[in-house]
């Protein structure tokens, strides 16, 4: 089990992708959920995971994540995935000590751009480069189910 | 990746214990459903694994158990199920080339005996020992999660 302390923005330019060392493609999807958490099946790259994300408490929730065979992850996302697939790809940047990572989605979601950090404790400043947009950290709109569905229903994100 | 196919009976007598030949204790939690299927943690004696099942096709479901760390799955049954955790003793009793489980719950199902049995395929004709009793396989009301509402709400089961 880890801690995840997390927090999300939108981006203010697309100054990110002079800075980028490193990308990866994620395919993520959404098995199954409760009051109590999430249970997400994802591929980066060539690797999969299965992940457990507890119900968020101030910036930080419980985070338990394992990795799986391959092609089970491929079966999972094809047949025991309750909402639509999401696929992003993740640009790394680093900044400081810190590692900010940017998600432009494709698929559904495509035009939705997201930048995250995460951190070693909450009360940690956060050096915000210029690109960096507003913060949307636990904004109910901004989590990607309620973005799925506004997607779905035709609205503007 | 397996494919479960299981039958499962209410037991007729108490026979079964002469034939006994091994126990474990199970500890089970539902994290999360979905329409598509369920995602479970157990602890088996000293061994845990997340379950995923896909939703019943027949006799047959899908399912893709992954071992986990003891100490992560004591921490997802404490705080992470959505629902009460399932407490039971499994004995195994072989008959011919099959071994039936009979689970004895205890705790809120306490009471609740179910005898079960994996079959490699769907076709294979099952030879039934005197104290197996009715087949329930498929009914919704032994269900886990419908044999635990079921008993939250005081009925008989």
């Amino acid at each position: 089990m880890a801690v995840e302390i997390e927090r999300k923005f939108l981006v203010a330019s697309e100054c990110w992708k002079e800075h980028v060392v490193r990308s990866v493609q994620l395919r993520d999807g959404l098995i199954a959920s409760s009051d109590r958490g999430k249970v997400r099946v994802r591929i980066i790259d060539d690797k999969a995971t299965l992940a457990i994300k507890g119900a968020r408490t101030g910036l930080s929730r419980e985070e338990y994540e394992y990795e799986i065979p391959f092609e089970d992850a491929v079966a999972l996302l094809d047949r025991h995935c309750a909402g639509a697939i999401l696929e992003k790809t993740r640009f790394f940047v680093p900044n400081g000590d810190l590692v900010w990572e940017v998600d432009v989605y494709s698929g559904i979601l495509s035009g939705v751009v997201i930048a995250e950090i995460e951190l070693p404790a909450e009360n940690i400043a956060v050096d915000r480069p210029s690109w960096v947009g507003i913060e949307v950290t636990g904004q109910e709109e901004y989590r990607k189910i309620n973005m799925l569905s506004a997607r779905l229903s035709g609205k503007q994100l």
